[in-house]
Protein backbone atom coordinates (compact mmCIF):
# COMPACT_ATOMS: atom_id res chain seq x y z
CA UNK A 1 0.00 0.00 0.00
CA UNK A 2 2.75 2.64 1.01
CA UNK A 3 4.41 2.48 -2.90
CA UNK A 4 1.48 3.84 -4.56
CA UNK A 5 0.32 6.44 -1.97
CA UNK A 6 3.97 7.82 -2.30
CA UNK A 7 3.13 7.65 -5.49
CA UNK A 8 0.51 10.04 -5.27
CA UNK A 9 2.01 12.28 -3.21
CA UNK A 10 4.75 12.81 -5.79
CA UNK A 11 2.79 13.45 -7.91
CA UNK A 12 0.41 16.07 -6.35
CA UNK A 13 3.81 18.00 -6.00
CA UNK A 14 4.88 17.04 -2.18
CA UNK A 15 8.47 16.11 -1.79
CA UNK A 16 8.69 12.73 -0.65
CA UNK A 17 11.62 11.37 1.50
CA UNK A 18 10.83 7.79 1.87
CA UNK A 19 11.75 4.41 4.03
CA UNK A 20 10.92 1.05 4.21
CA UNK A 21 13.03 -1.86 5.85
CA UNK A 22 13.05 -3.78 2.66
CA UNK A 23 15.48 -1.21 1.41
CA UNK A 24 14.96 -2.23 -2.36
CA UNK A 25 11.08 -1.29 -1.64
CA UNK A 26 12.26 2.17 -1.30
CA UNK A 27 14.62 2.45 -3.94
CA UNK A 28 12.21 1.36 -6.19
CA UNK A 29 10.34 4.73 -5.46
CA UNK A 30 13.84 6.68 -6.42
CA UNK A 31 12.66 6.30 -10.37
CA UNK A 32 9.24 8.23 -9.39
CA UNK A 33 11.11 11.29 -7.70
CA UNK A 34 11.19 9.90 -4.49
CA UNK A 35 14.43 10.94 -2.22
CA UNK A 36 15.44 7.20 -0.37
CA UNK A 37 15.97 7.09 3.28
CA UNK A 38 18.41 4.33 4.78
CA UNK A 39 16.72 4.74 8.27
CA UNK A 40 13.49 6.11 9.54
CA UNK A 41 14.74 8.90 11.49
CA UNK A 42 16.48 10.18 7.98
CA UNK A 43 13.33 10.02 6.62
CA UNK A 44 11.52 11.72 9.15
CA UNK A 45 14.30 14.16 10.03
CA UNK A 46 12.67 17.42 9.42
CA UNK A 47 9.40 16.38 7.46
CA UNK A 48 6.39 18.78 8.16
CA UNK A 49 4.59 15.26 7.58
CA UNK A 50 5.43 12.05 8.39
CA UNK A 51 3.32 9.04 7.20
CA UNK A 52 3.22 5.42 8.43
CA UNK A 53 1.63 2.59 6.89
CA UNK A 54 2.99 -0.68 8.32
CA UNK A 55 1.27 -4.11 9.47
CA UNK A 56 0.20 -4.33 12.50
CA UNK A 57 0.55 -2.27 16.37
CA UNK A 58 3.90 -3.13 17.14
CA UNK A 59 5.65 -2.09 13.59
CA UNK A 60 3.95 1.42 14.43
CA UNK A 61 5.49 1.21 17.76
CA UNK A 62 8.84 0.67 16.59
CA UNK A 63 8.74 3.09 13.96
CA UNK A 64 8.03 6.05 16.21
CA UNK A 65 10.03 4.77 19.08
CA UNK A 66 13.11 5.16 16.12
CA UNK A 67 11.92 8.43 14.92
CA UNK A 68 11.17 9.80 18.47
CA UNK A 69 14.85 11.33 18.99
CA UNK A 70 14.72 13.40 16.27
CA UNK A 71 11.00 14.59 16.35
CA UNK A 72 10.75 18.08 16.91
CA UNK A 73 7.51 20.43 18.08
CA UNK A 74 5.07 21.47 15.11
CA UNK A 75 5.89 17.74 13.15
CA UNK A 76 3.01 16.03 12.70
CA UNK A 77 2.76 11.97 12.58
CA UNK A 78 -0.41 10.37 10.29
CA UNK A 79 -0.30 6.93 10.98
CA UNK A 80 -2.86 5.35 8.12
CA UNK A 81 -1.98 1.63 9.40
CA UNK A 82 -4.43 -0.26 11.01
CA UNK A 83 -3.57 -0.75 14.89
CA UNK A 84 -5.41 -0.81 18.09
CA UNK A 85 -7.06 1.74 19.07
CA UNK A 86 -5.93 1.87 22.81
CA UNK A 87 -2.39 2.22 21.27
CA UNK A 88 -3.61 5.25 19.06
CA UNK A 89 -4.80 7.02 21.87
CA UNK A 90 -1.38 6.49 23.16
CA UNK A 91 0.66 7.51 20.76
CA UNK A 92 -1.38 10.27 20.37
CA UNK A 93 -0.70 11.09 24.25
CA UNK A 94 2.99 10.97 24.37
CA UNK A 95 3.19 12.78 20.65
CA UNK A 96 1.53 15.74 22.46
CA UNK A 97 3.32 16.06 24.99
CA UNK A 98 6.55 16.84 22.64
CA UNK A 99 4.45 19.07 20.52
CA UNK A 100 4.00 16.40 17.75
CA UNK A 101 0.38 16.63 16.35
CA UNK A 102 -0.67 12.96 15.66
CA UNK A 103 -3.38 11.28 14.06
CA UNK A 104 -4.66 7.82 13.20
CA UNK A 105 -5.87 7.57 9.77
CA UNK A 106 -6.80 3.79 8.92
CA UNK A 107 -7.87 3.41 5.00
CA UNK A 108 -10.09 0.46 3.26
CA UNK A 109 -10.04 0.55 -0.27
CA UNK A 110 -6.98 -1.66 -1.12
CA UNK A 111 -4.11 -1.65 -3.33
CA UNK A 112 -6.36 -0.13 -6.18
CA UNK A 113 -7.73 2.14 -4.38
CA UNK A 114 -4.40 3.66 -3.28
CA UNK A 115 -3.12 3.27 -6.56
CA UNK A 116 -6.20 5.24 -8.03
CA UNK A 117 -6.11 7.53 -4.81
CA UNK A 118 -9.79 6.44 -4.32
CA UNK A 119 -8.98 5.57 -0.31
CA UNK A 120 -11.57 5.81 1.83
CA UNK A 121 -9.67 7.20 4.85
CA UNK A 122 -11.13 7.34 8.46
CA UNK A 123 -9.72 9.77 10.31
CA UNK A 124 -8.75 10.26 14.57
CA UNK A 125 -7.46 13.13 16.33
CA UNK A 126 -8.16 17.08 16.70
CA UNK A 127 -9.86 19.25 14.50
CA UNK A 128 -6.89 21.49 13.91
CA UNK A 129 -4.44 18.46 13.23
CA UNK A 130 -7.51 17.02 10.65
CA UNK A 131 -7.69 20.55 9.08
CA UNK A 132 -3.62 20.35 8.93
CA UNK A 133 -3.73 17.00 7.44
CA UNK A 134 -6.70 17.10 5.26
CA UNK A 135 -4.92 18.51 1.65
CA UNK A 136 -2.28 16.07 1.32
CA UNK A 137 -5.04 13.38 2.44
CA UNK A 138 -6.94 14.39 -0.86
CA UNK A 139 -4.39 13.18 -2.99
CA UNK A 140 -5.12 9.72 -1.64
CA UNK A 141 -8.52 9.34 -0.80
CA UNK A 142 -11.77 10.28 -1.41
CA UNK A 143 -14.23 9.85 1.38
CA UNK A 144 -12.28 11.29 4.14
CA UNK A 145 -13.83 11.39 7.52
CA UNK A 146 -13.06 13.13 10.79
CA UNK A 147 -14.31 10.70 12.82
CA UNK A 148 -13.78 12.26 16.31
CA UNK A 149 -10.75 12.11 18.89
CA UNK A 150 -7.16 10.43 18.37
CA UNK A 151 -8.72 6.50 18.22
CA UNK A 152 -11.58 7.08 16.61
CA UNK A 153 -10.06 6.19 13.09
CA UNK A 154 -9.07 3.42 14.44
CA UNK A 155 -12.47 2.22 15.83
CA UNK A 156 -14.30 3.22 12.42
CA UNK A 157 -11.94 0.57 10.50
CA UNK A 158 -12.13 -2.29 12.71
CA UNK A 159 -16.40 -1.59 12.64
CA UNK A 160 -15.80 -1.62 9.20
CA UNK A 161 -13.86 -4.83 9.04
CA UNK A 162 -17.24 -6.15 11.09
CA UNK A 163 -19.04 -5.82 7.97
CA UNK A 164 -16.80 -6.50 5.65
CA UNK A 165 -16.09 -9.70 6.97
CA UNK A 166 -19.48 -11.21 7.92
CA UNK A 167 -21.13 -9.35 4.73
CA UNK A 168 -18.52 -11.44 2.86
CA UNK A 169 -19.88 -14.74 4.98
CA UNK A 170 -23.03 -13.95 3.84
CA UNK A 171 -21.46 -14.07 -0.18
CA UNK A 172 -19.79 -17.15 0.71
CA UNK A 173 -22.66 -19.10 1.87
CA UNK A 174 -25.21 -17.83 -0.27
CA UNK A 175 -23.12 -18.64 -3.39
CA UNK A 176 -22.72 -22.27 -1.68
CA UNK A 177 -26.54 -23.11 -1.19
CA UNK A 178 -26.72 -21.79 -5.02
CA UNK A 179 -24.06 -24.27 -5.97
CA UNK A 180 -25.50 -27.29 -3.80
CA UNK A 181 -29.08 -26.44 -4.93
CA UNK A 182 -28.27 -26.84 -8.14
CA UNK A 183 -28.25 -23.82 -9.43
CA UNK A 184 -25.96 -21.51 -12.00
CA UNK A 185 -24.47 -19.30 -9.58
CA UNK A 186 -23.57 -16.82 -11.90
CA UNK A 187 -27.14 -16.52 -13.19
CA UNK A 188 -27.82 -16.10 -9.08
CA UNK A 189 -25.48 -13.18 -9.21
CA UNK A 190 -27.19 -11.82 -11.74
CA UNK A 191 -30.48 -12.46 -10.27
CA UNK A 192 -30.24 -11.10 -7.08
CA UNK A 193 -27.15 -8.50 -6.98
CA UNK A 194 -29.26 -5.48 -7.62
CA UNK A 195 -32.03 -5.92 -4.13
CA UNK A 196 -31.81 -6.31 -0.86
CA UNK A 197 -29.30 -9.19 -0.95
CA UNK A 198 -26.33 -6.96 -2.95
CA UNK A 199 -22.74 -6.22 -1.07
CA UNK A 200 -20.15 -4.72 -2.23
CA UNK A 201 -18.71 -8.15 -1.31
CA UNK A 202 -21.72 -10.07 -3.30
CA UNK A 203 -20.63 -7.76 -6.72
CA UNK A 204 -17.23 -8.08 -6.32
CA UNK A 205 -15.95 -10.89 -4.50
CA UNK A 206 -18.80 -13.14 -5.82
CA UNK A 207 -17.28 -13.71 -9.44
CA UNK A 208 -14.15 -14.41 -7.88
CA UNK A 209 -15.25 -16.76 -5.79
CA UNK A 210 -17.15 -18.79 -8.68
CA UNK A 211 -14.52 -18.54 -10.72
CA UNK A 212 -12.40 -20.24 -7.57
CA UNK A 213 -9.99 -16.72 -8.29
CA UNK A 214 -7.86 -16.55 -5.06
CA UNK A 215 -5.68 -13.98 -6.43
CA UNK A 216 -5.29 -11.08 -3.05
CA UNK A 217 -7.12 -7.96 -3.25
CA UNK A 218 -6.55 -8.08 0.44
CA UNK A 219 -4.62 -11.13 2.21
CA UNK A 220 -6.53 -13.25 4.33
CA UNK A 221 -3.23 -12.69 6.77
CA UNK A 222 -4.04 -9.12 7.13
CA UNK A 223 -8.07 -9.58 7.73
CA UNK A 224 -7.24 -12.16 10.56
CA UNK A 225 -4.71 -9.06 12.24
CA UNK A 226 -7.59 -6.60 12.31
CA UNK A 227 -10.31 -9.25 13.36
CA UNK A 228 -8.11 -9.80 16.40
CA UNK A 229 -7.84 -6.19 17.07
CA UNK A 230 -11.89 -6.23 16.82
CA UNK A 231 -12.62 -9.44 19.15
CA UNK A 232 -9.41 -7.44 21.34
CA UNK A 233 -12.52 -4.10 21.20
CA UNK A 234 -15.14 -5.98 21.79
CA UNK A 235 -13.32 -7.98 24.84
CA UNK A 236 -12.95 -4.70 26.21
CA UNK A 237 -16.22 -2.99 25.76
CA UNK A 238 -17.97 -5.99 26.52
CA UNK A 239 -19.69 -6.56 23.38
CA UNK A 240 -21.11 -9.54 22.05
CA UNK A 241 -20.73 -9.85 18.17
CA UNK A 242 -21.43 -13.34 17.57
CA UNK A 243 -21.24 -13.40 13.75
CA UNK A 244 -18.10 -11.52 13.58
CA UNK A 245 -16.55 -14.43 16.27
CA UNK A 246 -18.11 -17.26 13.85
CA UNK A 247 -16.33 -15.37 11.01
CA UNK A 248 -12.80 -15.28 12.74
CA UNK A 249 -13.19 -18.99 13.15
CA UNK A 250 -13.73 -19.41 9.83
CA UNK A 251 -11.03 -17.17 8.86
CA UNK A 252 -8.51 -19.21 11.39
CA UNK A 253 -9.70 -22.36 9.47
CA UNK A 254 -8.77 -20.85 5.84
CA UNK A 255 -5.00 -20.22 7.64
CA UNK A 256 -5.65 -23.80 8.39
CA UNK A 257 -5.89 -24.90 4.56
CA UNK A 258 -3.25 -22.41 3.94
CA UNK A 259 -4.71 -19.99 2.52
CA UNK A 260 -3.19 -17.04 4.44
CA UNK A 261 -1.73 -15.28 1.12
CA UNK A 262 -4.67 -15.79 -0.43
CA UNK A 263 -7.41 -12.74 -0.93
CA UNK A 264 -10.21 -12.61 1.89
CA UNK A 265 -12.10 -14.21 -0.60
CA UNK A 266 -10.65 -17.80 -0.34
CA UNK A 267 -13.23 -18.05 2.85
CA UNK A 268 -14.80 -20.07 0.30
CA UNK A 269 -12.47 -23.11 0.60
CA UNK A 270 -13.70 -23.42 3.90
CA UNK A 271 -17.20 -23.99 2.69
CA UNK A 272 -16.51 -25.98 0.48
CA UNK A 273 -13.86 -28.20 2.78
CA UNK A 274 -17.78 -28.06 4.82
CA UNK A 275 -18.97 -29.55 2.00
CA UNK A 276 -16.87 -32.04 1.44
CA UNK A 277 -15.74 -31.03 -2.01
CA UNK A 278 -12.53 -31.42 -2.77
CA UNK A 279 -10.22 -27.93 -2.58
CA UNK B 1 -47.88 -7.45 -1.52
CA UNK B 2 -50.93 -9.03 -3.60
CA UNK B 3 -52.84 -5.74 -3.78
CA UNK B 4 -50.52 -3.61 -4.93
CA UNK B 5 -49.11 -5.79 -7.64
CA UNK B 6 -53.13 -6.14 -8.71
CA UNK B 7 -53.64 -2.37 -9.08
CA UNK B 8 -49.99 -2.85 -11.41
CA UNK B 9 -51.73 -5.32 -13.59
CA UNK B 10 -55.02 -3.52 -13.75
CA UNK B 11 -52.91 -0.53 -14.83
CA UNK B 12 -50.98 -2.25 -17.49
CA UNK B 13 -54.74 -2.56 -18.90
CA UNK B 14 -55.01 -6.40 -18.13
CA UNK B 15 -58.72 -8.04 -16.63
CA UNK B 16 -57.83 -9.00 -13.45
CA UNK B 17 -60.21 -11.16 -11.07
CA UNK B 18 -59.04 -11.22 -7.48
CA UNK B 19 -59.51 -13.30 -4.30
CA UNK B 20 -58.23 -12.34 -0.74
CA UNK B 21 -59.34 -14.90 2.12
CA UNK B 22 -60.11 -11.59 3.82
CA UNK B 23 -62.64 -10.46 1.78
CA UNK B 24 -62.74 -6.88 2.30
CA UNK B 25 -58.97 -6.98 1.05
CA UNK B 26 -60.32 -7.73 -2.29
CA UNK B 27 -63.64 -5.72 -1.79
CA UNK B 28 -60.74 -2.83 -1.49
CA UNK B 29 -59.15 -3.49 -5.32
CA UNK B 30 -62.87 -2.55 -6.67
CA UNK B 31 -62.58 0.83 -6.59
CA UNK B 32 -59.31 0.42 -8.70
CA UNK B 33 -61.15 -1.83 -11.61
CA UNK B 34 -60.76 -5.07 -10.00
CA UNK B 35 -63.61 -7.94 -10.49
CA UNK B 36 -63.84 -9.25 -7.08
CA UNK B 37 -64.59 -13.16 -6.91
CA UNK B 38 -65.43 -14.64 -3.37
CA UNK B 39 -64.18 -18.08 -3.78
CA UNK B 40 -60.69 -18.75 -5.75
CA UNK B 41 -61.97 -21.14 -7.65
CA UNK B 42 -64.34 -18.33 -9.24
CA UNK B 43 -61.13 -16.00 -9.30
CA UNK B 44 -59.32 -18.48 -11.34
CA UNK B 45 -62.68 -19.66 -13.25
CA UNK B 46 -61.34 -19.15 -17.31
CA UNK B 47 -58.50 -16.87 -16.30
CA UNK B 48 -55.12 -16.91 -19.30
CA UNK B 49 -52.94 -16.58 -15.81
CA UNK B 50 -53.53 -17.26 -12.39
CA UNK B 51 -51.38 -15.51 -9.63
CA UNK B 52 -51.03 -16.34 -6.54
CA UNK B 53 -49.12 -14.54 -3.67
CA UNK B 54 -49.19 -16.04 -0.04
CA UNK B 55 -47.45 -16.69 3.46
CA UNK B 56 -46.83 -20.18 3.20
CA UNK B 57 -45.79 -24.04 1.53
CA UNK B 58 -49.37 -24.85 2.71
CA UNK B 59 -51.48 -21.81 1.69
CA UNK B 60 -50.56 -22.33 -1.73
CA UNK B 61 -50.76 -25.86 -1.76
CA UNK B 62 -55.00 -25.39 -0.46
CA UNK B 63 -55.36 -22.72 -3.15
CA UNK B 64 -54.35 -24.91 -6.02
CA UNK B 65 -56.39 -27.55 -4.29
CA UNK B 66 -59.72 -25.62 -4.47
CA UNK B 67 -58.79 -24.51 -7.85
CA UNK B 68 -58.15 -27.67 -9.34
CA UNK B 69 -61.50 -28.90 -9.83
CA UNK B 70 -61.95 -26.07 -12.27
CA UNK B 71 -58.61 -25.90 -14.26
CA UNK B 72 -58.41 -26.53 -18.12
CA UNK B 73 -55.54 -27.17 -20.15
CA UNK B 74 -53.75 -24.41 -21.82
CA UNK B 75 -54.18 -22.32 -17.95
CA UNK B 76 -51.00 -21.03 -16.39
CA UNK B 77 -50.72 -20.51 -12.88
CA UNK B 78 -47.64 -18.19 -11.47
CA UNK B 79 -47.06 -19.10 -7.70
CA UNK B 80 -45.41 -15.49 -6.85
CA UNK B 81 -45.42 -16.76 -3.03
CA UNK B 82 -41.92 -18.01 -1.40
CA UNK B 83 -42.62 -21.60 -0.73
CA UNK B 84 -40.06 -24.51 -0.30
CA UNK B 85 -38.81 -25.92 -3.98
CA UNK B 86 -39.60 -29.80 -3.97
CA UNK B 87 -42.94 -28.30 -2.95
CA UNK B 88 -43.07 -26.20 -6.10
CA UNK B 89 -41.36 -28.89 -7.66
CA UNK B 90 -44.41 -31.63 -6.69
CA UNK B 91 -47.40 -28.74 -7.48
CA UNK B 92 -45.17 -27.87 -11.23
CA UNK B 93 -45.47 -31.92 -11.73
CA UNK B 94 -49.13 -32.74 -10.76
CA UNK B 95 -50.43 -29.12 -12.84
CA UNK B 96 -48.71 -30.59 -16.29
CA UNK B 97 -50.16 -33.77 -15.90
CA UNK B 98 -53.20 -31.91 -16.29
CA UNK B 99 -51.74 -29.89 -19.01
CA UNK B 100 -51.71 -26.59 -17.12
CA UNK B 101 -48.36 -25.11 -17.15
CA UNK B 102 -46.67 -24.25 -13.48
CA UNK B 103 -43.97 -21.18 -12.65
CA UNK B 104 -42.33 -20.58 -9.66
CA UNK B 105 -41.59 -17.07 -9.44
CA UNK B 106 -40.91 -15.47 -5.80
CA UNK B 107 -39.93 -11.75 -5.73
CA UNK B 108 -37.59 -9.72 -4.07
CA UNK B 109 -38.07 -6.16 -3.27
CA UNK B 110 -40.94 -5.48 -0.86
CA UNK B 111 -44.13 -3.19 -0.39
CA UNK B 112 -42.55 -0.63 -1.93
CA UNK B 113 -41.12 -2.87 -4.80
CA UNK B 114 -44.75 -4.11 -5.53
CA UNK B 115 -46.02 -0.79 -5.71
CA UNK B 116 -43.05 1.01 -7.96
CA UNK B 117 -43.45 -2.00 -10.26
CA UNK B 118 -39.42 -2.91 -9.31
CA UNK B 119 -39.75 -6.23 -8.12
CA UNK B 120 -36.90 -8.61 -8.38
CA UNK B 121 -38.38 -11.94 -10.10
CA UNK B 122 -36.72 -15.30 -9.48
CA UNK B 123 -38.50 -17.87 -11.89
CA UNK B 124 -38.49 -21.79 -12.46
CA UNK B 125 -40.17 -23.53 -15.13
CA UNK B 126 -40.18 -24.29 -18.55
CA UNK B 127 -38.46 -21.56 -21.37
CA UNK B 128 -41.77 -21.44 -23.00
CA UNK B 129 -43.81 -20.70 -20.21
CA UNK B 130 -41.57 -18.41 -18.98
CA UNK B 131 -41.97 -16.58 -22.52
CA UNK B 132 -45.72 -16.72 -21.82
CA UNK B 133 -45.33 -15.25 -18.44
CA UNK B 134 -42.89 -12.78 -19.39
CA UNK B 135 -44.70 -10.07 -20.66
CA UNK B 136 -47.21 -10.04 -17.75
CA UNK B 137 -44.27 -9.99 -15.49
CA UNK B 138 -42.54 -6.95 -17.00
CA UNK B 139 -45.40 -5.10 -15.46
CA UNK B 140 -44.67 -6.35 -11.32
CA UNK B 141 -40.54 -6.06 -11.75
CA UNK B 142 -37.56 -4.86 -13.22
CA UNK B 143 -34.96 -7.60 -12.63
CA UNK B 144 -36.82 -10.47 -14.13
CA UNK B 145 -34.51 -13.77 -14.41
CA UNK B 146 -35.36 -17.58 -15.85
CA UNK B 147 -33.35 -19.89 -13.06
CA UNK B 148 -34.10 -22.51 -14.78
CA UNK B 149 -36.48 -25.64 -14.43
CA UNK B 150 -39.28 -26.36 -11.70
CA UNK B 151 -38.32 -24.97 -8.36
CA UNK B 152 -35.34 -22.51 -9.05
CA UNK B 153 -37.41 -19.53 -8.79
CA UNK B 154 -37.31 -20.71 -5.14
CA UNK B 155 -34.19 -21.59 -4.22
CA UNK B 156 -32.62 -18.58 -6.17
CA UNK B 157 -35.10 -16.60 -3.42
CA UNK B 158 -33.37 -18.63 -0.32
CA UNK B 159 -29.97 -17.86 -1.53
CA UNK B 160 -31.48 -14.22 -1.80
CA UNK B 161 -32.28 -14.60 1.71
CA UNK B 162 -29.51 -15.89 3.34
CA UNK B 163 -27.16 -12.86 1.83
CA UNK B 164 -30.15 -10.92 3.23
CA UNK B 165 -30.24 -12.51 6.50
CA UNK B 166 -26.41 -12.51 7.21
CA UNK B 167 -26.09 -9.35 5.83
CA UNK B 168 -27.86 -7.34 7.80
CA UNK B 169 -26.30 -9.25 10.65
CA UNK B 170 -23.25 -7.73 9.84
CA UNK B 171 -25.04 -4.66 10.04
CA UNK B 172 -26.01 -4.48 13.49
CA UNK B 173 -22.95 -5.87 14.86
CA UNK B 174 -20.89 -3.15 12.90
CA UNK B 175 -23.40 -0.73 14.13
CA UNK B 176 -22.88 -2.09 17.75
CA UNK B 177 -19.45 -1.95 17.56
CA UNK B 178 -19.16 1.74 16.36
CA UNK B 179 -21.78 2.59 19.63
CA UNK B 180 -19.90 1.01 22.07
CA UNK B 181 -16.89 1.92 20.59
CA UNK B 182 -18.21 5.70 21.35
CA UNK B 183 -18.30 6.54 17.76
CA UNK B 184 -21.73 8.45 16.17
CA UNK B 185 -22.87 5.64 14.57
CA UNK B 186 -24.62 8.06 11.74
CA UNK B 187 -20.48 9.42 10.79
CA UNK B 188 -19.54 5.59 10.62
CA UNK B 189 -22.31 5.17 8.17
CA UNK B 190 -21.31 8.00 6.09
CA UNK B 191 -17.39 7.18 6.48
CA UNK B 192 -17.78 3.45 5.41
CA UNK B 193 -20.93 2.96 3.36
CA UNK B 194 -19.59 3.38 0.27
CA UNK B 195 -16.15 0.77 0.13
CA UNK B 196 -15.97 -2.49 1.13
CA UNK B 197 -18.19 -2.61 3.86
CA UNK B 198 -21.38 -1.33 1.92
CA UNK B 199 -24.29 -2.99 1.38
CA UNK B 200 -28.28 -2.96 0.57
CA UNK B 201 -28.70 -3.65 4.14
CA UNK B 202 -26.13 -1.31 5.98
CA UNK B 203 -27.44 1.56 3.76
CA UNK B 204 -30.91 1.09 3.44
CA UNK B 205 -31.42 -0.38 7.22
CA UNK B 206 -28.72 1.51 9.11
CA UNK B 207 -30.28 4.35 9.18
CA UNK B 208 -33.68 2.85 10.66
CA UNK B 209 -31.54 0.91 12.97
CA UNK B 210 -29.97 3.69 14.84
CA UNK B 211 -33.22 5.70 14.41
CA UNK B 212 -34.73 2.62 16.26
CA UNK B 213 -37.50 2.93 13.58
CA UNK B 214 -38.97 -0.70 12.98
CA UNK B 215 -41.65 -0.37 11.08
CA UNK B 216 -41.71 -3.21 8.50
CA UNK B 217 -39.92 -2.92 5.13
CA UNK B 218 -40.34 -6.70 5.31
CA UNK B 219 -41.73 -8.35 8.60
CA UNK B 220 -39.36 -10.49 10.82
CA UNK B 221 -42.38 -13.26 10.52
CA UNK B 222 -42.17 -13.81 7.15
CA UNK B 223 -38.25 -13.68 7.26
CA UNK B 224 -38.27 -16.39 10.04
CA UNK B 225 -40.63 -18.26 7.86
CA UNK B 226 -38.11 -17.97 4.66
CA UNK B 227 -35.10 -19.11 6.95
CA UNK B 228 -37.31 -22.04 8.01
CA UNK B 229 -37.54 -22.83 4.35
CA UNK B 230 -33.53 -22.18 4.09
CA UNK B 231 -32.68 -24.56 7.35
CA UNK B 232 -34.76 -27.26 5.46
CA UNK B 233 -32.98 -27.09 2.17
CA UNK B 234 -29.56 -27.40 3.60
CA UNK B 235 -30.40 -30.45 5.87
CA UNK B 236 -31.69 -31.64 2.10
CA UNK B 237 -28.41 -31.21 0.45
CA UNK B 238 -26.22 -31.74 3.24
CA UNK B 239 -24.72 -27.93 3.22
CA UNK B 240 -23.64 -26.57 6.10
CA UNK B 241 -24.32 -22.44 6.89
CA UNK B 242 -22.87 -21.88 10.05
CA UNK B 243 -23.81 -17.95 9.84
CA UNK B 244 -27.16 -18.25 8.60
CA UNK B 245 -27.62 -21.20 11.61
CA UNK B 246 -26.22 -18.34 13.76
CA UNK B 247 -28.84 -15.77 12.75
CA UNK B 248 -31.72 -17.92 12.15
CA UNK B 249 -31.11 -18.16 16.13
CA UNK B 250 -30.82 -14.37 16.71
CA UNK B 251 -34.13 -13.92 14.79
CA UNK B 252 -35.61 -16.89 17.18
CA UNK B 253 -34.61 -14.11 19.88
CA UNK B 254 -36.40 -11.42 17.73
CA UNK B 255 -39.27 -12.97 18.21
CA UNK B 256 -39.00 -13.73 21.89
CA UNK B 257 -38.61 -10.23 22.54
CA UNK B 258 -41.65 -9.16 20.76
CA UNK B 259 -40.50 -7.85 17.44
CA UNK B 260 -42.20 -10.74 15.06
CA UNK B 261 -43.83 -8.01 13.01
CA UNK B 262 -41.68 -5.03 13.16
CA UNK B 263 -39.03 -5.16 10.46
CA UNK B 264 -35.82 -7.20 9.66
CA UNK B 265 -33.87 -4.20 11.78
CA UNK B 266 -35.45 -4.86 14.54
CA UNK B 267 -33.04 -7.69 14.64
CA UNK B 268 -30.77 -4.93 16.58
CA UNK B 269 -32.80 -5.02 20.05
CA UNK B 270 -31.34 -8.39 20.17
CA UNK B 271 -27.73 -6.98 19.64
CA UNK B 272 -29.13 -4.54 22.30
CA UNK B 273 -30.42 -7.00 24.51
CA UNK B 274 -27.17 -8.90 24.38
CA UNK B 275 -25.15 -5.43 24.93
CA UNK B 276 -27.16 -5.06 28.56
CA UNK B 277 -28.86 -2.26 27.12
CA UNK B 278 -32.96 -1.65 27.80
CA UNK B 279 -35.28 -1.91 24.99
Amino acid sequence: MGAPMARRLIRAGHRVRVFNRSLHKAAALAADGAEVALTPDEAAYGASAIFLMLPDTPDVEQAIASIEPGLEAGQMIVDMSTIAPAAARALSASMAAQGVDFLDAPVSGGESGAIEGTLTIMVGGTEATFSRARPILESLGKRITHMGPAGAGQMTKLVNQVAVAVTLEATVEALMLATRGGLDPELVLEAIGAGAASSWQLNNLGPKIIARDYRPGFFIKLLRKDLRLVTEVARETHTALPGLSLVSSMFDAAAALGHELDGTQALATVMEALAGLKQ
